[in-house]
């Protein structure tokens, strides 16, 4: 798999792809993550890449030009199945995007920032705009990198043990039972009984309980 | 404001806020935060702080005793608003979460990562359970770095004009209209006449009437 991000803040998404399982995944093969600085595209002297909105009002708007020639070179380069656009007004993401886009070969995310984009992009570049969520952050940069590990976690051969995504929360529409660990007593708080006894079906039996449980108290909506 | 955030990945969450608006607030001091590596605080040879689950199964579980002392560390030292836990299983974070959370003064942030952290932790520490959407992460730390931001930006002085924020999506549970910048015209591609036409009632009224059309196109069920 292919990402390409193109984004005004390149430095912010460093770090993201810089750790963990991310950068095992890149290490490996698995995936690439090619950053692309949006200014690199302006052809204007001071390299802006924004400006005012029409019709007055706070907040800079990005323009059409730099985006058109930065996803244009791409798509000269290869073919690509999605150019997401990173806004609060998309698609919101959940498991199963995150599980139908891990299949996707190339994609482009393009990252909002300031005011959002010039709405010409959304209409004649973009096939599909996602959201994290009903709340609105600086940028697009968070968003980008917040789906990009929602994806590239489920690429085979990313996490160490494959069966650990299975039972992770949201993909059984349940959300995941209790844990615990060592020590088995802390301050006078014990762990329940059943997980150290050692009793394969109780334990299973307890988790399947408890999973279906927390998620009657906490999401019944995930249950209908 | 002050944000510790306790995590076993400090170095992914170095760029996020080492960049743009976050950056801007913690030079401003209008907001302090604080990275917290739970290996510091591991009294295990190796700086261990995760363990196999008790009664078996993929995945480990982050230990009790190394988050107990670097929360009680903190405790010790200030009062805190909320311990905050991020978790797919929390409560969905949203604008009006975010808003509240803007007029805190000092939380805690514990990312959670690989199985999650020992249920004990949850019971006894955490004050605050948030999520931020229906996907699974690698860890917890973008998510931590996702609600700073929603929150940090909502801290008055943060954004250079306060009307940008009060614009946005959500706010006024509507979703934002289409905006444009320059050109006028791009490859046959027009601005609507009406933001170019200089009369600011005329402009009020389309942007009102856009907002409308597109929140019942895409999200109906922030107008019930």
């Amino acid at each position: 798999m292919r990402i390409d991000i193109i984004t005004v803040l390149p430095e912010l998404l460093r770090s993201p792809f810089e750790a963990s399982i991310l950068k095992r995944a890149i290490d490996k093969g698995l995936v690439e993550v090619h950053i692309h600085n949006l200014r690199d595209y302006s052809t204007l002297k001071h390299k802006n890449v924004d400006d005012y909105q029409f019709g007055g009002g706070a907040g800079m708007v990005m323009m059409i030009e730099p985006i058109d020639a930065c996803i244009s070179k791409l798509k000269a380069e290869r073919e690509y199945d999605e150019i997401i656009y990173m806004t609060p007004d998309g698609d919101t993401l959940d498991q199963p995007m995150a599980n139908r886009m891990s299949l996707l070969t190339n994609i482009i995310i393009l990252c909002g920032h300031y005011k959002g984009v010039d709405q010409r992009v959304r209409d004649h570049f973009i096939t599909k705009e996602i959201s994290i969520g009903d709340f609105v952050l600086s940028g697009g940069e968070l968003a980008a990198a917040v789906v990009s590990d929602a994806i590239i976690r489920l690429i085979p051969g990313v996490l160490s043990n494959e069966t650990s995504a299975l039972t992770d929360s949201f993909q059984d529409n349940l959300l995941a039972p209790p844990v615990y660990t060592r020590p088995a007593e802390y301050k006078g708080w014990k762990v329940p009984d059943v997980l150290l006894s050692g009793h394969a079906a109780n334990i299973d039996k307890w988790r399947e309980d408890k999973a279906l449980e927390h998620t009657q108290n906490r999401r019944p909506d995930l249950l209908e």
